[in-house]
């Protein structure tokens, strides 16, 4: 087993591997948001209602949302104003907190929601799925799952 | 080698790797956004000035970047506005194309951009590489490598 340099340079072969992993996501992530566009939904909402869809009582405040979503999180605030305006989500205070506002799931987001789901677990499995064996899947499960372990 | 199933459920566990493989993008890209945050510069910008450093002349028209970059591609005509802005990029009409515009680094922004290589990769290194050993690499990039390959 080596062991990587301490410091790197651009033209090391591991920035290599680096860019191959942001490029899968992205090409992934287009092929995705384009079929869902197609059926209605932009990923970015997904996600957020796909989020709250599996939150207790289907509410989160802001933090802990912004924490959730697997997409992006700049312009999160304004992603929230367009799902309230489309009804699919609705603002409420939270009962222990004045200060405090839940973002809840409305009965019209979480049928939006269901809606899209089997379009994007298609997309899921032609896009991704299908690359790989069973096999090769939990390797990579058990290599990225490193990534995002709570810090030791 | 088992072949996965032709329609996939939420619950099934290929979907929870899938997750495994957004929940990293995005905590890994946090980090490394953050720090490169604390060092003057967005990672969205850093993702355009290094597609532009690496193209002949130091040039692509708008189409092309927005193939190139591996961050996300929604709002990059603002994006390149505020850029252009700071005096990180410029606009150039295309000689060969009456309608065509290039987006051009300046020195500027190829100084900005070399600033920010050691920060960013410093981070690389320490949020993503320093979890794997160099055999584990090769896998992962063999993996990845798959998703962004061109069709068939």
């Amino acid at each position: 087993m080596s062991t990587p340099p301490a410091v790197l340079r651009p033209s090391d072969w591991r920035i290599g591997i680096w860019r191959s992993f942001l490029r899968a996501h992205a090409t992934v992530l287009r092929d995705l948001e384009r079929e869902l566009a197609d059926a209605g939904l932009q990923l970015g909402w997904y996600d957020v209602l796909l989020q709250l869809a599996e939150a207790p009582d289907r509410q989160l405040r802001m933090a802990e949302l912004a924490d959730r979503v697997l997409l992006s999180r700049s312009g999160l605030t304004r992603l929230i104003d367009k799902l309230q305006a489309a009804g699919l989500v609705r603002r409420a205070p939270s009962p222990d907190d004045a200060r405090g506002t839940y973002t809840v799931l409305t009965r019209e987001g979480f049928d939006a929601l269901r809606k899209a789901v089997p379009v994007h677990l298609e997309g899921v499995r032609a896009h991704w799925l299908s690359h790989y064996t069973d096999d090769e899947l939990q390797v990579l499960g058990g290599l990225l799952g490193r990534l995002s372990a709570p810090p030791e």
